[in-house]
């Protein structure tokens, strides 16, 4: 029987401190050393974004020092510690960091241990007021990971020029494949109340740079552009500033009859031109460094050109034109597919938007998600990416975990990214990575950018299960770093947040850098892919094969039946390997050189055709997902071990979350088996565990208010 | 401009702590002689409950003292505190409090100081395992008060049996009328993961004496009483049990039509008989102390035996008689009007439940709001308390702010639900007080009871506004004890929540002492009710008049024509003074001898009626109108001094809010003096401001994501 304790409140809360707790160092050696080093700041400068940096480091040298006296203003000539832009450090500092100041740009920084008039000193400079604070929170993480700053010498700028978030959240504060409680946006009290949420919100996401943020669900509601909610938005922003962050909306295209009484949309039709005009000069005059408008446009049911026979680039650009006065951007999904086109879906995004290249304005972004179908646990990288060289493409990935067992499955996706942006496209040869195709290194862009669709809610711990906080930590830091490696992230973050001990750091982060290929093994193992079950995703759906549409149906995309299963994308089926460059086409239009991680994404097989290993296909099958259910047993295994480093409240937290793994992991296992099963025929191979409930037991099970569904008004 | 700060996370969320902070005594004189009062305990039994009660006095103890090692095994011989059972006590001791300890049945408890073999002794002692546990949050509540124990001889038990509150909340995580965020009940993650809200809402409940709680909304959702909800509720039970609370469930009443497959839910159907005796078992099963059924039926859309032709009675006693032999009862809510019924909405429950008295089995309790509408700023008390002497009727309030400014206007409800138990029914002669009418005092009842529907959610800080706390905290003070006045209520929640200094508290009281008044003004006055916008009831909408029930409209209430103003109830009009008992009947029947806060409740009466001040009636509203928004211009004045007392989170927190209810307190004045200045054709008077508005302005604003809302599915 559960035994439950009182405690102490503060505890149930630790959670919410995310990777900023700045936790007291018990090293007192270390302590001493951090102490000397940062005892007298001349901290200069005294814009909003300083001193909200002073702020943040007072409190971090506060709370890891246990130091409640540090001092902000002492003489620059004989402080530890030296803070300021360029223009504010004295010249002969200026002198020595000019070559470093200049590869830093707007946004990057210098963190450097000097010896200056025969004493040492840390400089922390930059060349703008934001990269100060990036600096400042750069310095405390260093710091809360027990770093020695006594030769530091870190001169670091983000290689990506827009890090953002998408919120899908309504203005009813459902958010749409939310899975921590309710959008932590609180419409009814804004303007006037500022939630202290929206700071801590703002401080984390600066403390991994982060500079932009969308409101609002792409699925939009066109009330957001009304002056109610603006003065709304207006008040978010205005939090925003000081931590660099820029505010987006989605705008809802039909908006201008919607709202503004006309009775068309169409881009071409002078009338939207100028209320899209009119509009956007409103925006600007309350929200003067406004971001701009993120638009999903004829999707998945979503309002666009295409209902007035105009297309993509008439669309975006009617609307670039509309920001462009006020330096703003269009940022336009390319997240498309058609009900009238019977084209495989993974091909009709890439078919559509191609040939539009070079036709948007420069302040349009063509915003890709990271695989050509949805988000899901594995998925070759979208092959629109390098196959725009004249566009400013961005990807977009999904913190959220819509297919990834929501916010109870332990699924570091630092590991996913790490593994798209690797991906070669062999767009300019070899070596020629997403990453590169992002980062502008491929192909001059006029902006890059890098999204990711926020997992944050109004949950204690922000994002229902505390080890999803590494998701969004670990999104910040590619979208810095495109090259950074999931395991220095999960090092980090596992620091930051939990311990610095190495016997839970090491095997901790093991676990989390297994824990992807672990939910691939127990859903979708071997390239299968979109057979969750329908509406709200939650669980397997293999059999759903009745929703009006045939790309809906999870059937349509493992199509197994007694020979065989898997979609065939070669020549010979969708030829969507077509879209790849070579010599990924030809590779991958061979089963036998299609990496196996992908190979029921491009071929359909028979249920005998032999793997690498020997085993036929159904009993790689069956063993994949016996596999992903075992890594979840072994991750709880490691969990319990990690007792002596987190607090009693922490462990039993993830404890309960890890078991609930387990159980989905089987119930995936034995869904999907016993329903594959009925097409091949065939008994489960040696290792892999009886279903204990029957294919009409699993089939039966019914979620009508499993969350993040989208809600009834849209 | 706004200046945001970089706050210790822990700031954040200091409100969620409640009234259970155990902020540390500063005071070294009290702290020591607490400490000496405190330091050897001897805490004898084990059960659950007893280790949660040891875990909160080592807490509070802990806190408050900074005493890190609080001994709970000290012989009891020299036990600075013995806290035990009746029959764990020393013969010696049990002799001495055997008359205190009949006296206090089975949720009462006695603490008191005594000598012991010449050495002072606090003893808390109880029949129950849950009394020591009520006991001992008292006692941390009086040293939270900076109270003396050194002549502690309390006796106390509660005077209503069912303590209650209910859940609006959904299934899909919403809150009917909840403004504090989602529901804290996260389905999706029950029965395995159990979130330390849980366990914190249990011990706030507990700490206040809250027994019961209904999970579930009125407008019910079968699925609820479904095998895969039962053992998430079972979860919860759990959760709860050692806190001394009881889990209840609404019941749809069409149930065995939407998951038991049945055709009918006919109350005298055997085959619907059946289906609820085997569902009572079957919960039972799971939950053995499970509570009971709660039932809103035949009452605005939701299903109940009138479908059948049948009666109250026949639906509540078919499923009293499923719970029956469980000992669980049913509570039926007698909240019932008809769309067929022309009759005055206020009389319609009185006049269809009156007739029932005497026809329900002990285990069905009757809820009646605290009014005849709903939940208003100011309603006269319901005619059915008194009336129905031989049914356990229990009373029901609203904490949740539905019709008194959601959580964004600080309203002190205690104010309101004392003035309705301290309202004379006379239905045994002068002094029948509503309290006496529920507490069994008035007539021998088998079952008593006081129902809250909840104001909380998953914000930080509960109830969206902290001062919203007070309310949940007043709500348990008074179903304790519903002749604790408002004023003891108020300053036992301000310094357990912020501050025991005389300055902060004694401003405070009489500024939430003072909130409810300002709201009837600001709203509501001289017995004006029900003129709230639409569907939401956010704001005025007094013009609303076209909506498809007569009784939904505003202008159904005011009734405002160039003649005048108010419902008129008296015998020449809807009558309804009948139903209450005389003088009432007569001194209400006449405007002269009405109390003038219930003035237009009970009369229409011409605008130059006039009043008691020798104000006519149009300027008495509008002065009234006036007083409402200078009053709280005076709250927000009152909190400005309070700033030393508070964090300055919180302090920026409140003053917020205050200013959003300012605002809202004009807007209310404005919009209903402009509109009903359309009938009085009257100026404003003397000390009145100016609208700044239109009244066309007012009556274009439109909340469709106003907070609350039922939701779409039901």
């Amino acid at each position: 029987m559960l035994l439950l304790m009182a405690t102490a409140f503060s505890q149930s809360v630790a959670d919410y401190d995310l990777w900023l707790s700045y936790q007291k160092i018990s090293d007192t050696e270390l302590v001493n050393k951090y102490r000397a080093q940062t005892n007298d700041i001349a901290f200069m400068g005294n814009s909003e974004t300083i001193i909200v940096a002073k702020e943040e480091l007072r409190l971090g040298l506060g709370n890891m020092l246990g130091n409640s006296s540090v001092i902000m203003n002492a003489d620059p000539n004989s402080a530890d510690l030296i803070v300021g832009t360029k223009d504010q450090l004295h010249t002969t500092i200026q002198n020595r960091l000019a070559k470093d100041l200049e590869q830093v740009g707007e946004e990057g920084f210098v963190i450097k241990a000097l010896v200056q008039k025969g004493k040492n000193a840390l400089v922390l400079t930059a060349n703008t007021d934001i990269a100060i604070l990036y600096g400042v929170f750069r310095l405390l993480e260093l710091m809360g990971q027990h770093q020695s700053l006594d030769k530091i010498n870190l001169v670091d700028a983000p290689k990506i020029d827009l890090r953002m978030l998408n919120h899908w959240d309504n203005l009813d504060r459902t958010v749409e494949r939310g899975y921590a409680g309710a959008s932590i946006w609180n419409w009814q009290k804004l303007p006037e109340y500022i939630d202290q949420r929206y700071i801590d919100y703002a401080r984390a996401n600066a403390s991994i740079g982060i500079n932009a943020v969308s409101l609002t669900n792409v699925n939009a509601n066109a009330l957001i552009l009304t002056p109610m909610y603006l003065e709304k938005v207006q008040a978010l922003a205005n939090v925003f500033r000081p931590y660099g962050i820029k505010v987006y909306l989605t705008a809802r295209f039909s908006a201008p009859i919607e709202i503004g009484g006309l009775d068309t949309a169409d881009p071409l039709d002078q009338n939207v031109q100028q209320w899209w005009d009119k509009k956007a000069a409103e925006i600007y005059g309350l929200i003067p460094d406004f971001g701009g408008f993120l638009v999903k446009a004829n999707s998945e049911g979503q309002p666009g050109p295409q209902n007035y026979d105009r297309n993509h680039v008439d669309g975006a650009n009617m609307m670039a034109k509309a920001l462009q006065p006020h330096d703003g951007n269009v940022i336009w999904r390319a997240f498309v597919y058609s009900e009238h086109d019977a084209d495989d879906r993974a091909k009709q995004a890439y078919s559509e938007f191609v040939p539009y290249d070079g036709q948007f304005m420069d302040n349009v972004l063509v915003q890709t998600k990271n695989g050509a179908i949805d988000f899901q646990p594995r998925e070759p990288f979208h092959p629109m990416f390098g196959a725009m060289p004249k566009t400013s493409q961005i990807i977009e990935f999904q913190i959220t975990q819509e297919y990834l067992g929501f916010s109870t499955h332990l699924v570091f996706l630092p590991k996913l990214f790490e593994e798209v942006l690797d991906s070669d496209t062999y767009r300019k040869g070899k070596g020629s990575t997403v990453a590169k195709a992002i980062d502008g290194s491929l192909y001059d862009k006029k902006m890059t950018g890098m999204v990711g669709v926020a997992n944050i809610g109004s949950d204690l711990n922000w994002t229902g299960h505390p080890f999803a906080q590494a998701n969004w930590y670990g999104f910040g830091r590619l979208a810095w770093n495109p090259y950074l490696d999931a395991e220095t992230i999960a090092d980090e973050w596992l620091r930051l947040t939990y311990s610095n001990e190495n016997a839970f750091v090491n095997p901790m982060k093991e676990l989390l850098i297994d824990s992807r290929e672990a939910v691939v093994n127990y859903m979708n193992p071997l390239g299968l892919h979109h057979i969750f079950d329908t509406g709200h995703h939650y669980g397997p759906g293999p059999w759903v094969s009745e929703l009006g549409r045939p790309e809906w149906n999870p059937t349509y995309y493992h199509n197994a039946d007694v020979n065989g299963i898997g979609f065939d994308r070669t020549t010979k089926g969708s030829n969507a390997v077509a879209q790849y460059a070579e010599p990924l086409r030809l590779l991958w239009n061979d089963p036998k050189t299609t990496p196996e991680k992908y190979l029921l994404w491009f071929h359909h097989l028979p249920w005998d055709y032999v793997l690498e290993d020997g085993n036929t296909l159904w009993d790689g099958i069956a063993l994949k997902y016996q596999e992903g259910v075992n890594q979840v047993a072994e991750m709880i295994s490691t969990w319990k071990k990690m007792k002596p480093y987190v607090s009693e409240e922490q462990h039993r937290e993830v404890k309960m979350l890890l078991n609930i793994q387990l159980k989905e992991a089987k119930w995936w296992r034995d869904a999907c088996l016993l329903y594959f099963q009925t097409f091949s025929n065939k008994d489960l191979p040696k290792g892999v565990e009886k279903p204990t409930q029957s294919l009409d037991y699993f089939k039966s099970l019914k979620f009508p208010f499993a969350p993040g569904i989208r809600p009834q008004w849209d």
